[in-house]
């Protein structure tokens, strides 16, 4: 059998009356930047991410790793029925799949590759996902819809999903530290442009590939990179964490049958890394790999919209709960905040729940009003709700240049004339104040219930919490799917 | 049922110590050379795409549409046993694909999106495919593999299927214009890059979709480019236009089933030209669009290595046919080139078929005996076999700075004194000298026969030159693969 043929100089055209062969072979010469002498990280990432033991890191970082994973699953089950998921998988029902697969929040199975594909898109429909926030990479969702699609067909246990998630999500962002933020910078969505890769690791290690093989997954899932910023408001920014779970689920399939790449898919001159980011910081990657955990910086959002509107809403919800007054009593609230908070959410009178959520004002009214701001508070109705619109009209902004970003002064006056204050420092969910398992579970049921209904949302979220202590995933999905 | 939720500013960490947010916002306020009045590129491809009429330009771009057809499909038949081919498929199907669409030269049937993804490998495998050869894309690949696959589950007609190729290639072609050589010199593989897009496009006229639903498909695809230049060499280099069609198709039916993207995701500053090229040359979208047609550039490749040798190749097979001598005849072949020849393929003893290719000394020597530099003279046997050996060993290679790329002088001495000479102005294959039409039978004859057999390799080569009249396919599928 004679071997696939590629060449470098196939580019080269002989043709041109410009002499575009010696061109481009200066072009070549010259190089941009090109770093020849990288370390070798395609391979250290291989090595890395099926030899590292099975639980091989502390209880904190394994119990961060059931919270990301509960999160991502609560996070893919709120939006199963939303349109964005019905179109795709209206898509996907074309080919005829194969049930190897579940939705979550749905009754449907497909293929593993679609699963992963579906439920990546699900996850990040709301953009209510799990965040790290040193690359604002969101995690879960190319590796969690990955593993647990592969895992479901080829019927592995929940240790083994435990250990591919954080050692899937330590490739990704690591990669992602590495590049950021001039990979981010350049336009690209840095969850779904390192996402394939730490899905091709962590399905590479569920499929027992050797390090060798799983160096070629890394670099199929390479030449696959998915997402750009300028997708942002629009069905095709959760299609980018999807997209890349199939990519790299596929990668490892193909790499376990044989199929090659480079094995300096990463690293080479013309590797990922280099051809798409001008900041190449190895040491991310080659620094105490094994030995420290990204998954162990992962935070996860109380709130259903940026996070600069974050310790507003936490304030307001403080002092709901402090005061345990009704809205018709507030005379005003005053919010006193860095001026980026009035930059990108200074909205005062939004029209509908996409507006709310760039509202500052909507957004500190209905906290207080109902001490939350889920998906739910972000409805069409909701921001036109009569008593909303009142309390809404009593917030007032105080643009502060010496006000911390990550901090905020709310000011509560009564009508009866009492003040009260508080200083949020930093706001729930945030790396300071990480979110309980008891609020963590509060999200999940607000996602899950009016999907799965209470029992088996109660199932799913104890399911996902033990993940790595079931020997069978059935008890998971028999909660968390309509599935008869 | 409420919105997708995506914030532009759920970029930005509040949890850092170090102003990250404030730095995100600078960042974004003086984005990187960004063009905001741009053209719309995107909505213009997607009104072309779907609204040019049915065969909307000369018969010279309609027969040339047929040879690029038949010249891919040919080149898709031939490595089909090869283990590319068999690997890829092989991680396939554990999808277990539904039976919608053919592979050529085998008798699997796969999802429409796997056939596209395992035709176009397979096509590209052994990197004889076509050539356009202003931006050194292989337009076929990614184009005719998704239309076919779609066609035939579909029970579209052949005249759809041109229209659909010629289309494709004019988007994948035109966006390559308009970023050569910038996005090519940066890394990408051009081909895979931009093939999603002409895939995509291709595909939802197929589907009948409207122009602002091809919009966006674009759009979609546009977020999974596919392909970096480090994969030469590799198995991961033909994955590249398999991969765009794949791409290209799913986009399309997304966009059928109401998938939403940005209206403006090739132009916008972090679209995709601005992300992965500093050049942004849009009239080569705009101007003349729909009036003039890259597939009419499109080239053939005579011989199944780099074309910086064909002309040497070229001039070997004038001499044999002119002299009619044999090999033991021959005294000294000596080759006047331009140093690029050396410096590319300057091997002098090619252990391998790999290295045949590599080797001008090689190619010129089997090229005398044979008569061709096909796949067949790249085997491992035929580069280590006796008579090769010893005609290679005579042949000289004279770099000459003067000698044009594109040409080159043969001489040829023999045992009993003779000289002959022949100068290549350019060689067969190019823009200059295209392949005819019984050539590129030989071709696809070569590749065809030890697959199908001589018989339905005629039929095969009949159906695809007759494409645009076959109201019904089964007689080209009939043909070109081995279902009973």
């Amino acid at each position: 059998m004679v071997k696939p043929v590629q060449f470098i100089f196939n580019q080269f055209s002989l043709n041109h009356g410009d002499n575009t062969m010696s061109k481009a072979i200066a072009t070549q010469n010259i190089a941009r930047k090109a770093q020849t002498d990288a370390p070798p990280v395609t391979k250290m990432l291989a090595e890395f991410a099926v030899t590292h033991p099975s639980k091989g890191w502390s209880q904190e970082i394994e119990d961060q790793a059931h919270r990301t994973f509960a999160n991502w699953a609560g996070c893919a089950v709120g939006p199963s029925d939303h349109e964005t998921v019905e179109f795709a998988l209206g898509a996907i029902k074309e080919f005829s799949p194969a049930p190897q697969a579940s939705l979550l929040g749905r009754s449907e199975k497909v293929d593993m590759a679609n699963a992963a594909f579906i439920n990546g898109i699900s996850s990040h429909t709301f953009d209510f996902d799990d965040t790290h926030l040193k690359t604002i990479i969101h995690p879960a969702g190319p590796v969690a819809s990955a593993i647990l699609a592969m895992g479901e067909h080829l019927k592995l246990t929940g240790r083994e999903l435990i250990d591919a998630l954080v050692i899937g999500i330590e490739v990704s962002c690591r990669v992602g530290n590495t590049i950021y933020p001039d990979h981010y910078d350049r336009g690209w969505h840095i969850t779904g442009s390192t996402g394939m890769l730490g899905s091709a690791a962590a399905c590479s290690r569920l499929l027992g590939l050797s390090a060798d093989q799983t160096q070629m997954a890394l670099g199929i899932a390479a030449s696959q990179p998915v997402g750009l910023r300028e997708q942002f408001g629009t069905m095709t920014k959760p299609l980018h964490p999807g997209a890349a779970a199939k990519v790299g689920l596929t990668s490892a399939l193909m790499a376990k049958h044989g199929y090659t790449s480079s094995l300096r898919a990463l690293e080479a001159p013309r590797g990922l890394i280099q051809v798409y980011s001008d900041k190449t910081d190895w040491s991310e990657i080659t620094e105490n790999l094994g030995g420290s955990w990204e998954i162990g910086l992962n935070t996860y959002k109380p709130f259903a919209c940026g996070i600069v509107i974050h310790p507003s809403i936490d304030g307001c919800v403080q002092l709901r709960e402090k005061l345990n007054i009704n809205a018709t009593q507030v005379k005003k609230i005053s919010v006193r905040v860095h001026p980026l908070v009035q930059e990108l959410t200074g909205k005062k009178t939004p029209k509908d729940g996409l507006e709310g959520k760039f509202s500052v004002y909507h957004s500190c009214a209905v906290a207080f009003i109902t001490g939350r701001a889920t998906e739910h508070e972000y409805a069409d109705d909701v921001v036109n709700r009569a008593d909303v619109l009142e309390l809404r009209s009593k917030v007032e902004l105080i643009v502060d240049p010496q006000m911390y970003e990550a901090s905020c002064d709310v000011k509560l006056e009564t009508v009866s004339g009492e003040v009260h204050e508080i200083h949020v420092e930093h706001a729930v969910g945030s790396l300071e104040r990480p979110m309980s398992n008891s609020q963590l579970k509060a999200k999940f049921v607000d996602q899950s219930e009016p999907i799965l209904g209470l029992e088996k949302t109660n199932q799913a979220w104890d399911a996902c919490m033990n993940l790595g202590g079931l020997t069978n995933l059935d008890v998971l999905f028999k909660a968390i799917t309509l599935q008869k």
